[in-house]
């Protein structure tokens, strides 16, 4: 094993998503030991000084800042990491790409399509390494399903329909807070949780033609908390969609943050002229399959088990059934990213990939306004 | 037990559905022993003459016909039960109306909203029970949602998801036949597979405020069997709707008959502020609960298997988990008509609930067409 | 068609079984319209004149007698169905064959090998169809699995593993009742549920060896109805049995009507060397596949959903996913007891199939008040 | 955050489960900041050089040794996790013991009762943490189930019924390997898989009485790789086992190797007078609860998807249903030895645990040869 080259990475906010890409950079060694680099994780950033100071402290890392300006500036510093609010993305991702920096950027790309596009165009002219946080991409089952539908073992594709649902907000009884102002948060459930099976769909079935959506807020007034009064929400709990794929497919989708029951039920399925496929994150270590082209008395939906013969999982399952967790998969997402900066890979999910998602976000908000089809050749 | 009253029923039409009501008001008596009337089929008609008397020699019944009109004439029908196509509805209902007969209509009502309304005007002047084939209803997962709901179990309702899936047009190799056909037929997967959704749409959530759809012909030209030609396609594959309930919820419904794997997957799920309920006809004697209002740590869907504490089932389940019929299902529904003959009870779908569903399903069409949404309200 | 000829019966003791089978044989001629035979019910015998009375004006039957004989020697009776309680299974079986009745005999056959040899004495001496009612064995799923097993799609079996669980007397609070007598009901979970249970094993890998079993009481004392006084339990609550089958595989049985949440659990799994199936009753309509000749990465359990390209089901399913019931399993069962006796099949399930479940079941006893293995070839 | 003071650990052996354990200690910091120990891998041993060499290089390891003694001897060690084949846990956790250290040993924690035994004595004597590798119990699911139990939320416990079923080995064609012979490997499945399902009956339900087993080689003779020869195989591939819990529960249990499509299916089901709990790991998330004191008709299996507010679970995961893995549960397990190193818990699973189910196991096996129930008390 030759010595494995080191690259230094700050990670810039260092909420929960943060603390967990921290967590993962240490793994990555562990578990890819023939990885040609190492990422080593040398800035925290987080304008909260005490919280970056703890989690410098929990992952080891010599240097804290306030100001992500440091990791821009600082030459130990080889590639940023940004998981901060998306109203910052640009401002950094434009400043670390001048740099010369490499950048992971956690999704949603950006608030809006502006933003976004000149997010591309940094990374672009500088030539950078930029990947996009679309973490799903690189599961096994996700990874599984992409092989499939790519070897033709559904056919043609007809329908896609996903559904993010989850319950956290269900209770009119939660507080108020920034998620539920569209200034602070830029949106709701659709560009939280939307934008991941927005970009499945892609990613599985192809590019959008046109999208028609409904969104709504259902509890439009809050509680603050320690108070008796109410704030208003003005971003959508819920999206719905109904999209016409390039490649003629059909697709039908619905986000929403208000589904009791529904914890990480991030589903979707795929039906083909030869076959199907369904996935549900609430069982991320499971596909389900059907074969059309089974027997007529032999056929039915398989339910298959991601073990080591499945792409990406023999790096965290000695045999199947044992179950990867929802942070292996950032593990393998970042593995990916310093892959790229090592040479070795092309990323999976670039700052491109972020910034269709955006437009087919931003063309479902103003179908939902102006309710009309948008097309998504038209939109800015 | 008092002498059961005799109902004479002329069931007009007798493909497969036609047949499976014949069985069900043969089992009606075993079933209900304590029903005060008693339905017997006396007339079979179906215009073609050898399935006429075929059906009629199977199920006993003395008279067989190729016109309709005999039945209307006959004084010992007092009710026909109407299988055939769509577009002989109305005119077979207006006649049957005209001459205080009773009447079950399969669904959709009438292919236009013109048709389903001079149908309900019949009825309503006619002063006869009026009833319209949406079986799901009836079933006793349906029911049992139908009283949570009313009983306020899931709090206010925000979401309504159905999909209505099957396969078996799924392959391009299926040949052309008169389902394919819109002058035929009156329309596709929408009509024959979404008008149920839309029904229980309707029935678990209640009326909507206006609706946006696609409907999409995905695969356009269809085999000829016996030939080498192929025959184009002018009826939906599938539709994706977007709803407004006037309640203020939000709905997602797709229909499919591309969809491989999907047997008979009539699904939906209900979101309210307190709890969640879900279905699938695939297992249809389950209904899924989400108790939003129990601890933290002790929340998960429950599957409520149906047995004889829950309505309707008692005649046919002796302990839960033993399965019932989808068949069963149309013996509560023709039971259910009877009574209502008898005076017993209110029929549960009338020919208005028909008539609501033409509404949608034209809207929905009319949608897709002009690209816009369509209030329901405005529509004719 | 050419005129069906009819075959009168008596069914013996009309509780829910019994009355079932009533419903059942009157739907036999609607199902099967090109059936060269028509059962029908001519005499309905019960003990309790008021439930015979009743049960004979429900089904539309013109003689109810209280005595059994009076069926044995009634001319216009060529078969008997007896669904009275076990220990008088053999004195009505022997005197219908000496009158050369045919006769289907509810399971378990008898309360003891003894028995249950002179009724397969008596049948064999007589030459009358003779028929045990295993109804799971009609099942489509069931029938399926046993085709593929003998097709050798499982290849070698290794292992059978079985389950028939309910939770009817689960809570001490359920009240004594006959059932918990051993000299009135012959047995407890073993005998009523668990025999099916057997039957399956043997149905679908062969016959047993040998076993070693253990039964348990767990609810000794049960609350007497209206007092304040307990009467004991002398049946088993459960039994679970070590099975080693004649062919070489390995059976584990478990039977319980103590399993809250088991409503009606009769599940199975049986491995070979090339695949795996399993079942369960409370999902009658699926089966589900294991192939382990699949590829490695697209292997999985399938559910094959039951459908008319399936045994037995096209009488009942117009599409997979509609569903068979419970009481559907039992039209097919006495379908094939009245074909028997129009000498248009062989009886699936003989007195021979029930004699050697109760062989093994009084084995099983034995071996759980000996504790010691007891080989079936040395069973009485 | 005050610094932690580092415990030196030895690994012994670093095969599959001894790397999983290297990489386990490396995240525990991460995972548990407020731990206030930190465990540090100083030293890899195995017998096999180059794989020692290798997995130190890994995992940042300074010394790695082919002699176990080596890191009894070294005072920089203050634990040892011992990884290798059974029959050297007894000499390494004796010399371990006698040298002070604390011990984590992979179970089964040996071959026979009378190693268990010596090594339960060297432990006592020498009072050292002592800790047997049965890894399940610290899942959040299996905790939860843990705490309701002994909440009485399942009232008196009737049933126990588990089953560790895996296909690894269900193909004839698997090679020879030393885990089909007795000498080497100590046992077959029952010591392998069983001993965790073993574990669970007694962590859930309590101890056992007496059990009766039977045990199987059902492919006796495995092709030698690179050979066209056989060797036979003298381990048990299934093991069935009947038990008699001390408080009164039965259980039945089965393990095998040979279950085609089963791939880590470790599941069980108690039954108890008011409610079920069932678990099966290739679904290690959720874990399903019956209530039976719900409402008549709302009672049902309900899914609870792990979460924070489950035990164990915050650490892993943000939000229920996004998962956690396998490792996670090694995290969890070797967490509680170091913090039980640094006094802040007890041991959930000690030697005296380790020593019981090999006391079960022995008696397991005797009791297959003997054909006889064996009692727990008179076992040696």
């Amino acid at each position: 094993m030759s010595p494995q080259r080191e690259i230094g990475i700050a990670v810039i906010g260092v909420g929960w998503i943060g603390q967990v890409h921290c967590q993962a950079y240490r793994q990555i060694p562990d578990v890819y030991p023939d990885l040609p680099v190492k990422p080593r994780v040398r800035m925290i950033v987080d304008a909260v000084e005490p919280v970056a100071r703890r989690v410098a402290e929990r992952f080891d890392v010599e240097v804290h800042e306030e100001d992500w300006h440091k990791a821009i500036n600082d030459p130990a510093i080889e590639a940023v990491d940004i998981c901060v609010m998306n109203r910052l993305h640009e401002p950094i991702a434009a400043a670390a790409a001048k740099a010369g920096k490499h950048i992971f950027c956690e999704k949603p790309l950006a608030n809006t399509v502006a933003e976004a596009t000149r997010m591309v165009e940094a990374v672009d002219g500088a030539g950078v390494v930029n990947v996009v946080g679309f973490n799903y991409r690189h599961l096994p089952a996700i990874q599984t399903a992409r092989e499939m539908i790519e070897s033709g073992a559904l056919g043609e594709i007809f329908h896609f329909r996903g559904l993010f649902a989850v319950d956290d907000k269900a209770s009119p009884d939660v507080p108020w807070a920034w998620r539920f102002s569209a200034e602070e948060a830029g949106g709701g459930a659709l560009c939280t949780l939307g934008s991941h099976t927005l970009d499945l769909a892609r990613y599985l079935v192809g590019d959008f033609d046109s999208v028609t959506a409904m969104t709504r807020t259902l509890i439009g007034e809050r509680p603050v908390r320690g108070t008796d009064t109410t704030r208003s929400v003005d971003v959508e709990d819920m999206a719905g969609m109904l999209i016409r794929f390039e490649q003629g497919a059909t697709g039908v989708l619905e986000t929403t943050w208000l589904a009791q029951g529904n914890k990480h039920h991030h589903s979707w399925e795929i039906n083909g002229s030869k076959g199907s496929l369904r996935y549900n994150s609430e069982r991320m270590n499971e596909l389900e399959w059907y074969d059309g082209t089974s027997a007529g008395n032999r056929r039915g939906f398989r339910t298959l088990l991601m073990g080591p013969a499945f792409p990406a999982a023999a790096a965290f399952l000695h045999m199947p059934g044992m179950g990867m967790s929802y942070a292996d998969g950032m593990v393998i997402e970042l593995k990916d990213f310093v892959a790229a900066i090592a040479g070795e890979t092309t990323p999976n999910a670039s700052f491109l990939d972020g910034l269709e998602v955006v437009r087919i976000t931003e063309a479902a908000l103003r179908s939902s306004r102006d309710e009309r089809w948008v097309e998504l050749r038209d939109a800015p």
